[in-house]
């Protein structure tokens, strides 16, 4: 068992969420490497002090430059803001450390393209936190697609529609503001990742996205609301399939409708994060007049689960996202293998979306090897 | 109450759920206007006088002209293949007689042109199948958009699959030959239609079309498939909203996956047809913590459940589809008003399916007011 | 092809049901015995008359009596109030007349055993209206457990619930006054029936009764409930298995909450009515990991399913169950077969209504043996 | 802040599920305690120093007495086999600890009498392991039951099923050998405990009991069973409320289907640990044609949910259940409140399993009053 430094930038939802991962990880899966909780990093130093009680670690900073010369942390798990992981993630590779950065990878794809090549350059351990990727439902729709459960994938139907702004008196704040926050730059990345995941590489989209609700109340009256609030792009993969791709943030109703249907020639799948612990499979292959969708529920003989729990049907849920995402960062620097989706899957995702919003903007077709 | 006397041209699928439907529908709805199953016909004398037998008509015939010149048949019904719906309805409707017709409205654009233009020119009653719009759930979902229940629709999610040639050894047939009887002609107009009912006209359309087996086993080996086995597009409406629709033949474990998500400002309603007796209601109105979709089951104070069953949650089939048809049809002649689907309806549906078809072709946004 | 004469009693829910049954039969099942609505009786002579026409029968009566020496009424069609069925039925026998009785077999145990007797005694076609045992998943159950896929039956779960009393306001009628009228009376013969069905012949039961609301609002003041709103029993079935089911008009919530849920060495099924078009199954014998409860959606290759539709998934609903209880008298006539539920079959539902009812007075286990 | 040393006692299956929360509970929910974890016990001193490695502990020992005379441990969380609950608990209760003991409470309604009484008279901090009642959606069942959304309870039909006996081929084991680890013994204490907390009090039972598997396969051949696999049973609670309950461990195709239907004089609650961070909930509030089970999704409006995640929907699984006892568990040390369940909880549960049991033994309807 060896002992791993982790500093941790931003303390939100999602620093909290890394936070309670680093700690649990390790009795989790019982992994060799075990992280340290060394050193966490605010807004203020006062604030990075407080959460460094209630979050457990042993320092704290209010400049993420602290942990990043602090030399008992090796690795660095960056959940701030999109638009400061640029330049964070360059200086802890540059310090030689390991980093996870939260998706999406930067603020541009300019961000994101230098930040993989910096990761290539360094050949440190990188991770981005698409973390719904690794809920044992959807890993186990991955398992069963490369094993050829469902043959060739021929199309693929998916939607990350959430309503947290569905209300139009809801307030402008940092998610209106800038464009890798809004619903293209801060929910596609997810389903996209999954798509590549699951189906392979895009080829070439088109799109259409809006923002339904041009204004939305500010501290002095109506503020311009500055990115899109709901897309849906039509997609081609170089296997051949196609398929059409819905991402909202005011889609009423919907709370975390992470959802594919994929079809294949000998069979389909179907999941929902509103629903993470089944996924549907029809198996083309059983006897007529018994076919049908079957809710596989995940159980220990499916991947990751049984470390969490012995029982089948007994559930995960976000946070053992979280910690698996945790156990292969940790295994990613313990074996030096990458492990995806690294900061080049990121970037593969940041290349579609900047093809999205431009298909968007010139009304056709693009295709991704514009980018 | 007036007897009224039907000719029904084709005696398939469709053919025996309008007689079924022509029999049932009077003491269903207690109709003014009582269907008497005067003539039938089918692509022989002999079959037709065995249809006759079976599904309880009067004289039968093996050419069409007959039933059109039977001064007893007051209104027509076309079941038959739809490269004959134009000739067939222009006598009809030539000869003073309603017509009903199959979707969809002929086989070609120009097809649906000629039979609407007819239609208008003769002020007969006329309407075109498209059964699934008036499944009570449907119609509910309709009526609660119409109330403002669900505020404005801002995104409409849909689906027309089915896998009845899902299976790449299903053989080649009329299903594989002709434009009109493929996904996009055969499948795609209920689903559109659907659209145009419950979200409005639509503006423009851009397209994916495919036809992923490209040949079918035929009588003497291989055959060649002439039309799309999927489709998706995005589609803007003239009210703003905007939307993606995913039409197959070939999405393995799909039945009758006609189905939608619409989102409002206010509110938002998932059907399926494959539990047609349901209709999801999400109403963002209700106070936090008590909202969900809420699954409301068909029943009475729904329209036109009433008349089937005194129960609610019984539930209705494809059947109560069909005999819903049948008495908006006897309503249309009684009352000589237009009841949608009319045939200016079906056209409507004509265009956008070749707007799809041409934005394919062209790999391009293409305006419905091209056609 | 052959016609045969209809006399039908009764023209409220069932009453219609059963008219609009008769007038489609033929044509869905192309059968060879031909339904003619020959009389119908309602409670008046006007009304009766009204009724005749709106239903599409040929003449009318305000007395049964007359349906009886009407030498063309060859079957009768019993759907007058449970009181009344004794009394009609056994003089339809003694006029020769096969006899259609809707559920209960009259309005205690001593009727549904003269009743069968006299069935048995005069050798006439007889059937009791369990429809729900007709809907075709249901069918399937049932053809599934026969053919040993889900192995012995070892548990049964079973409720047929409705909330049509559930609101304490709502009014006293004849649902609240007589014993065969009640929950148990009315509601547990249809689920009791299913599970003598598909589990096989009861032993013994023990129960509880209640009478949540025990006045309801009536034409002078409060009127005093006379039978029970919700009732529990255990029971075992001669095969060694056991269950426990639930019945009630109180609960709020469900619409037609028939279901089960039977548990079998090799597997299991499960069945909701609101869901009518759905038999889940779970096969025991799938490999580890592809297991799952599987939605089969009722299609032509499951029972009685594809004379009403030949598309998978496209559903039937209430109706087509009393249209397929119609095929099945007209088969039992035509061919002197007992096809269940017979009225031997009713009064073994009776039976165990019986047992229940003095379970739960006597606060005991009964045999049925006892009855 | 303030450090708390906690000692564990097994590393089984809860073992690791307790000591992977009281990693992650202070982080979570930020407590004022904060678990440290000072000693675990297995059964030989090897394998308890190997678990204090993998499950982050500083010490171990093979006996548990070691643990109790440990001054830094201040409370004891036990999570060894149930027939040595008694000796343990009172040994810790002796040396003034606090005491969290997994269900069922000891091997025997002796058991839990002695130790519920040893917990009173010490005054000491004590809670039982009934964790699915603290899924968030149980959570918010009780919330809306107490808070009168659903009206008074009339009735409650409920289940804790699973099929880990379902193979007749599982070998025998400790699972087949003691009462206590039967399926009464074992699962039903669970779901008991869910309706003593939903319902309130049980005044009397009847039951039936079977074991479907008399012999499984041993060492040596078959192997006598020597507990129940299944049991129904029916039981009146204190507020006139009735309800029937079925809990089996050879249940195919149930996995964790801890469920429960309650329907109350206003609306109803519907929840299914197998998808558990749904809520159905019907208001018969809501106007006609509008009423429907609504799926709550847990969301941070929820009792304990927002702790773990702010995103609606994105859910939570076991592992959060029992991070939120561990919470309940350090709040009854840090307030001296009881939280329940204590061990007072577990012997009504107890009560209720020894009422069950004897209730089969001489077939009749049980007082628990009798216990």
């Amino acid at each position: 068992m060896r002992p791993l430094g982790i500093g941790l930038v931003g303390t939100g939802y999602m620093g909290k969420a890394h936070a309670v991962a680093l700690q649990s990880v390790g009795a989790v899966f019982n992994t060799r490497f075990r992280p340290v909780c060394e050193m966490i990093c605010s807004t203020t130093a006062e604030g990075a002090a407080c959460k460094a009680i209630e979050l457990g670690f042993k320092s704290s900073s209010g400049h993420w430059q602290d942990l990043i010369a602090n030399p008992r942390v090796e690795a660095l798990v960056i959940a701030s803001p999109p638009t400061t992981h640029r330049e964070i993630a360059l200086a802890a590779f540059a310090a030689g450390k390991a980093v996870f950065c939260e998706k999406p990878l930067g603020s541009s794809l300019e961000d994101a393209r230098a930040m993989a090549d910096m990761a290539a350059a360094s050949k440190l351990p990188n991770m981005v936190g698409f973390n719904y990727i690794r809920a044992p439902a959807v890993q186990l729709a991955r398992e069963m697609i490369l094993s050829g459960e469902i043959g060739e994938i021929i199309h693929v139907r998916a939607e990350h529609t959430e309503d947290f702004l569905a209300d139009p008196q809801a307030p402008a704040s940092w998610r209106t503001r800038d464009v890798s926050s809004g619903n293209l730059g801060d929910l596609s990345p997810h389903i996209i990742n999954a798509m590549l995941r699951l189906a392979g590489p895009i080829e070439r989209v088109v799109a259409q996205m809006q923002t339904v609700y041009s204004t939305r109340p500010g501290a002095n009256g109506p503020e311009a609301v500055r990115n899109d609030d709901q897309a849906d792009f039509l997609c081609r993969f170089k296997s051949g399939a196609i398929g059409a791709i819905t991402v909202s943030r005011v889609a009423t109703g919907s709370k975390l409708r992470y959802c594919f249907d994929i079809a294949g020639t000998k069979g389909a799948l179907r999941f929902d994060a509103e629903d993470q612990n089944t996924l549907q499979y029809y198996d083309a292959g059983l006897k007529p007049g018994r076919q049908g969708f079957s809710k596989l529920l995940t159980a220990p003989e499916h991947p990751d689960y049984g470390a969490f729990c012995e029982g089948p049907g007994h559930g995960t849920g976000y946070s053992a996202q979280i910690v698996i995402e945790a156990r292969d960062f940790l295994r990613a620097i313990e074996t030096h293998e990458a492990i995806s989706p690294t900061f080049e899957d990121g970037l593969q995702v940041s290349r579609i979306v900047a093809a999205i919003s431009r298909s968007h903007t010139e009304e056709r077709w693009v295709r991704i090897a514009e980018f």
